[in-house]
């Protein structure tokens, strides 16, 4: 154990945004950084809530016919050009292996970047008939992307953690629809699992995924203003069909091209997840991907100790019953402070306090991680009570960042405005916008803001008759953010 | 859809189980070959068995306190280098990455063949005081180990899927009671889910894991009388907390070193368990692990056809309803027979049959997939039925193993002896042995087989006063097997 002085956060949130998440992640035990720069050990509290991600969206995939599979770890070559020929714009860095033990290899394998070469020539191989179809397939991977960034736990790492959902569908209809299913799935995961409101959109044509017809993303905005591509689902149309003869036969024996799509979320869901909640105190997390939900510390002198931690063990043992995630911490060598600075540090939602008190009274003192607010409760019918307080932390961490996002939609007019504003309040900047990305250039210049989305209704009228660059017509209402 | 006359199966598990096993593997719809020799893309099918093999294991090991982890993709040549120093042979083949991007790394990164050089320094960052003992990570992941052989899905393929479980202690008693409950994880594995009988055993000191001082290990005995090492479990004594300087400070301040444990079950067991109970009619499955449990064929004619479906689909219902996994194929452009032969050849446990008889009597008709047993039954509580005739389906497939299993133990007094018993009946041979690597090479050398395992318990006493080859004093019992 390092010295105690250590064990606090000691950057600020607001005055140091990025030392402080290094130090939340490090403290709070959910990462270290590995010998080789970019990446990360992911330490067991940090798994763990990459897990519940994991198990709430496979869950959600499986209800809706997702079946997973597991494609090789390795793309030859030749697999990657044979994309980068059909796919304009796909020419990603990748980690190449040349060697096999002592022998240097005929062709060059990458370390998969994404597996869309390797998924549809099977997916061209396995569907004969439309009655193969839809045929969805994801797979839980890790995938390796050799960008020369700073590395950032979960946001930037050269390997990272994700879910890549590939489909097939006989028409635009079903892939448009499966499209917008898995981007739903992904915005129920922000609202109803990590209590972050999601804003969803459309790439703006020039940040489409490469051979893609649309891309449609989730964008989730943090506390220091700069917006982060939460997650991301493509409507691939026939390229990918036709480049990889994803084709079927119809009902009456005529071949068709297959609409494919494809959808992923990473662990950087994570990143965004610490960096909305969390605070100078350490971890805040969500009641439902807390690897604990409640910590009871039983306070006691010598003279009650037996009466105090019984009356404690056992009410962790009714809430645990009811399948709660409790942890009773009865140690012996730290004293009630202590734990209490590290169940914060650590994010534990709720806290029980048990002293004498308590105890004489029948009752139980509960305390809000996120706010510290406490309410001393009656024993009886404690589970139903902590399951209420659980709802309600959750509840306060949905509010608070929607309160944050709500501020933080501004309008604008003009490029001065647009740069105006996301230089004094960052946050979103919507205007009207002609279509064409050269408008982009001037605000992406001067201070690194671009368009992050617009409208998912491609029929929405824009806000403004004009676009606030270059005055003419708008076509489309453009969200300008810094992003990370 | 390939042609119909393609579908079955058409090589025989008795007279040339690998092409038999290949066909299962690739007709059933668990693998694939990918394009680079070596590796296998494993599809819905295949991926769904492994999954539910994970999620046995991985609910035992979180009620036994071991912690999920993800540590990186690659390690670098002098983490592995360490290893080999420390480690008198260890000495993997490996997939090295050379380049990223465009640029050639300044040191070369290995593609993880196992774990331990990269998990060993951080256990040991983090373990600081005898209060942070035991520490229990496991991580759930693909591993390359380049070797040169003829691939063999889920057997022998250079990219495998693994669970790696690392694990210090204070002592050496906790390390050894570490070893031994995930020894009789696997064995629970085994039986309880698997339906196979596992042999508990040690691997001979010369057959070890490198740097271990105890390796255990699971073995299986296939159909065709060859081992399989299905699982493993090491102490590893203090050697590796020596060389990567895991260490602790006990209650007095002291400092001590740490014993650690690896343990470790691959796709390998889905190799096994595939082997093990399929047919000449395609995969079998046991019900714990078959995605299907139970599919519901209605056979119509077109005067009752709703009245059959209706039935068929209400039992399949309430089935579900009972958690059963189940599947009503009312697809209308298949015959019954085509239906059958597909779910068999799909290894699904329980077929139910509605016709018109049954659904006028009020029964179903239930067909074992193992040994084709037909009863039919009260439509009436069928849900506990149906239960009751899929553990009977278990209990059939274990028994059938464990017939195999107990006829093929042998034993031999002479090296003549060892070498007709295997090389006639292959199975296990017993035999006494004086401990000493040599005595294994004429038979290793003869026909390939070789010392699978000892007892576990050292202190047992050799079935012959005599070792079998020298003719010394035996120390030990030794089971020579041929082996996957």
């Amino acid at each position: 154990m390092s010295g105690e002085q250590e064990l606090g956060i000691t950057e600020s949130k607001e005055h140091s945004p990025g030392e402080w998440y290094a130090e939340v992640v490090q403290k709070a035990g959910l990462a270290d950084y590995a010998p080789m720069g970019g990446f990360i050990v992911t330490r067991p509290r940090g798994y763990a809530i990459w897990e519940r991600i994991q198990n709430n969206l496979d869950g959600w995939f499986k209800d809706t016919g997702v079946q997973n599979a597991y494609f090789p770890l390795f793309i030859p070559e030749s697999y990657l050009e044979k994309e980068k020929d059909v796919v304009e714009g796909f020419d990603p860095e990748v980690a190449w292996v040349t060697h096999g033990g002592h022998n240097e290899l005929e062709e060059r394998l990458a370390v998969r970047p994404t597996s869309e070469s390797i998924i549809a020539p099977f997916m061209a191989q396995w569907t004969r008939s439309h009655r193969d179809l839809p045929m969805r397939l994801n797979q839980w991977c890790s995938v390796v992307r050799w960008e020369a960034t700073e590395t950032k736990p979960f946001f930037r790492t050269k390997e990272f953690l994700w879910q890549e959902g590939h489909t097939a569908h006989a028409d635009e209809d079903g892939a448009w629809e499966e499209t917008m299913t898995r981007l739903d799935q992904y915005a129920r995961l922000y609202e109803e699992v990590m209590a972050m409101p999601p804003l969803k959109g459309r790439k703006p044509p020039h940040d489409k995924f490469p051979g893609a017809h649309t891309t449609t993303t989730i964008e989730t905005l943090m506390p220091d203003g700069k917006t982060v591509q939460a997650a991301t689902s493509h409507y691939l149309g026939t390229s990918f069909g036709e480049a990889f003869d994803i084709t079927y036969a119809d009902a009456d024996e005529e071949e068709n091209t297959a609409h494919t799509t494809s959808w992923g979320l990473s662990w950087r869901a994570m990143g965004a997840l610490i960096m909305t909640h969390s605070d100078d105190q350490g971890l805040v997390l969500p009641p439902a991907l807390a690897p604990d939900q409640v910590v009871v510390v039983p306070i006691w002198q010598e003279d009650n100790k037996d009466e105090v931690i019984d009356y404690a063990a056992d009410l962790a043992a009714e809430l645990d019953e009811a399948d709660v995630r409790v942890e009773l911490d009865d140690r012996e060598h730290r004293n009630p402070g202590f734990k209490y600075n590290e169940h914060e540090l650590h994010g534990v939602p709720l806290r029980v306090e048990i002293g004498p008190h308590e105890v004489e009274d029948g009752e139980a003192t509960l305390v809000h991680r996120p706010d510290g607010e406490t309410e001393t409760v009656d024993r009886d019918g404690i589970a139903d009570t902590v399951t209420d307080h659980l709802d309600t932390v959750h509840a306060k961490l949905y509010a608070s960042a929607e309160e944050t996002l709500e501020g933080e939609i501004r309008e604008a007019e003009s490029r001065e405005e647009i740069l105006g504003t996301i230089g004094q309040h960052g946050g979103y900047v919507k205007c009207g916008w002609c279509g064409d990305e050269d408008c982009e250039e001037p605000i992406k210049d001067a201070i690194a803001a671009e368009i992050v989305m617009v409208p998912l209704d491609r029929d929405e009228e824009p806000i403004h008759e004009d676009c606030a660059i270059c005055g003419e017509d708008a076509e489309e209402t453009a969200y300008f953010a810094k992003s990370y």
